[in-house]
């Protein structure tokens, strides 16, 4: 049977992605709609190739731009937030959530309120709103479906393997480019510095999450999400050659563990086919051509962002929402150049120790909690600048 | 419920472990039945532990020791090969066949017969009567449980993932002492350099086996038959490290692996408890501590045992029993140093390519081949011989 998708995000770089496999699968995958925020060039081309029976933009002046490219001829064309929740919730065997940010979380609590399961590549939700997420989700019977390595490896090794045999999830990290350097070269280092990271080929944000370990913090409140597995038993190993993508460790002492190339077409394949796998969809890995893996345990003084995000989790209710707002403003305050590298962890830390979190039992819970943590940062980004 | 267990070769290796895994659950598992050969002071042990009600030994003197040690208490005393396949067709959940050799077959198929679940750690049942086992186990809906540590790997990475999916499997192999020689060092290779193996704790046949790679051959024709997997889809990658215990790749280029210690605590305890794991069985995997594994390419001109194992395979029939006694043979003649390392495969070849290979109908056919093959070995090896 042919899966209906709703891609929301589909001009970036999930989005694409997932629309090459769509592709390269026609018999499998049919696009029922697509959400975009401002490439409506793209877009047009998208709708033009895969036929989408509506589609939602960000506002009337993209609905309008849309329009005129379209001739006439098209689908129905929604905008906003409003569009974007109601093109969520039309009928589909699967959403694939890959908005960037913030803006994703209403549109995908909209396809878990239709019954819809959900291919998941936008952390926001699950990191701000993870227990309101799951709330919904099993209230409807929905499947998250994880869209990004290290969680999807961890699904992976875990089908088939009795839950209550689960000792410790372990997540790699690349460690990114800075794990060799001392306190002294990581106050100096600089946003070029820190976007020549190795393996993965991401944008600037999550490039510097990576390189603060930010980006495994926020993994870790995922995991915890997805999986219902305590903080305390999930733990992260320095892995730079990104190949073992995840282990699970069961009671016995056995690890399982997903292997593969670092390559993004390996989890959204495998989330977009689900419970089937695409033939062909990634490379095979040859290990002997690899030659060695290694592995390293983290250096948690050195990167603090990492225990900042097991605390937000401690700390619960709408603390994670104010670690990643805070985060996304001391990253960008970085990437302006206006703060240190150190100053990421540092404004972090300062607005959750500040902060006061409440129950997340509402999508404006999360909104509320989200302002008042990037008002904070701002302050702290302002004070601290140089 | 408490699982029943037989044991054949009950004082052997595998044997001590798993009752000693027994004695550290007796809660989960009850010990039926046991059979041990000539060591009748450990067995008469045993039994006053776990109070089996009957057990098995070699002969009539055995029997008579075993009987004078108990004295007139204790269980029923069985002798022979008929006594060890009465034994093996007791009421119980499990049967470990855990003799070592050719004697193990038969008790192994009267199990089977008996529609007795197998943990499988007799190399050789598989390697010489695979076909006839796997009949037999399939009309009995029989389940094998390998203990071993590569094929309880990749057991335990195919459960949960759908089989038309897989696309290969991959034993990991340590590489023996000798992987870095060349052949005119190879050619001068002594019994006691061989039993320098590295990593696993196992007794001289096996570690010669292994030193020749004939042991990782033996393992793919295991995995030919356990899994149902043609031989060209299954590998041999050199793992020096024995931490990743096997891989299994998937058609989407997504590859899963199980890692652990090298312990058979680890394939024991799993092969005894599956479908649930024994807490605490096996010590936890620390890859930050190891640091690194490495993975090289086999030289297959400089260790032809392990393509000897693909031609018996491909030969079909009685060729693989053929391949292994001819095998064993020539590994006594290397361990009483009357012939070289080198001559190993040699014999070995020239019994395979002087062989008419039978269908494996029947035990009769197992041990006709067998006793045809070291018939032609013994000849070859006291021509070979110094």
């Amino acid at each position: 049977m042919t899966k209906r998708l709703i891609i929301l995000g589909s001009t970036g770089s999930i989005g694409t992605q997932t629309l090459s496999i769509v592709r390269e699968n026609p018999e499998r995958f049919a696009v029922a709609g697509l959400a975009a925020g401002g490439n409506v060039e793209l877009l047009a081309a998208q709708i033009a190739e895969f036929g989408p029976h509506k589609v939602s933009v960000k506002s009337e002046t993209e609905a309008r731009r849309l329009s005129s490219m379209l001739g006439g001829d098209g689908p129905k064309i929604l905008t906003g937030r409003k569009g974007a929740c109601e093109l969520a919730g039309e009928p589909a065997e699967l959403v694939v959530s890959a908005m960037v940010g913030a803006v994703g979380l209403g549109p995908t609590l909209c396809a878990i309120d239709a019954g819809t399961d959900i291919a998941l590549a936008n952390k926001e939700v699950l990191v701000t709103a993870g227990e309101l997420v799951l709330q919904r989700a099993g209230a409807k019977d929905v499947t998250l479906l994880p869209i990004d390595s290290e969680h999807s490896a961890i699904m992976q090794s875990l089908l088939g393997h009795r839950r209550e045999d689960l000792s410790r999830i372990i997540l790699t990290a690349s460690g990114g480019p800075f794990r060799d350097l001392n306190p002294n070269e990581l106050e100096r280092v600089t946003p070029e510095d820190a976007l020549a990271h190795p393996t993965w080929n991401m944008g600037p944000k999550i490039t510097i999450d990576s390189a603060t370990m930010m980006n495994k913090g926020l993994e870790v409140i995922e995991a915890h999400w997805l999986f219902g597995v305590e903080a305390q038993r999930i733990e992260v190993l320095i892995h730079p050659q990104s190949i073992v993508h995840s282990l699970v460790e069961y009671s016995d002492g056995m690890s399982i563990a997903q292997l593969g190339l670092p390559d993004m077409r390996g989890p959204i394949s495998f989330a977009l086919a689900y419970p089937e796998r695409i033939a062909g969809a990634g490379k095979p890995l040859r290990l002997e051509e690899l030659g060695r893996l290694d592995f390293l345990p983290v250096n948690r003084e050195l990167f603090p962002c990492l225990d900042l995000a097991y605390t937000a989790l401690d700390m619960g209710g709408t603390a994670p929402a104010m670690l990643n707002a805070a985060n996304e403003v001391a990253v960008e305050a970085f990437l302006s150049e206006s703060i240190g590298f150190l100053d990421i962890p540092r404004i972090t830390r300062s607005v959750l120790q500040g902060s006061r979190p409440r129950v997340v039992d509402s999508l404006d819970a999360v909104f509320e909690a989200d302002s008042w943590a990037r008002a904070e940062a701002q302050k702290l980004a302002a004070a601290a600048g140089k």
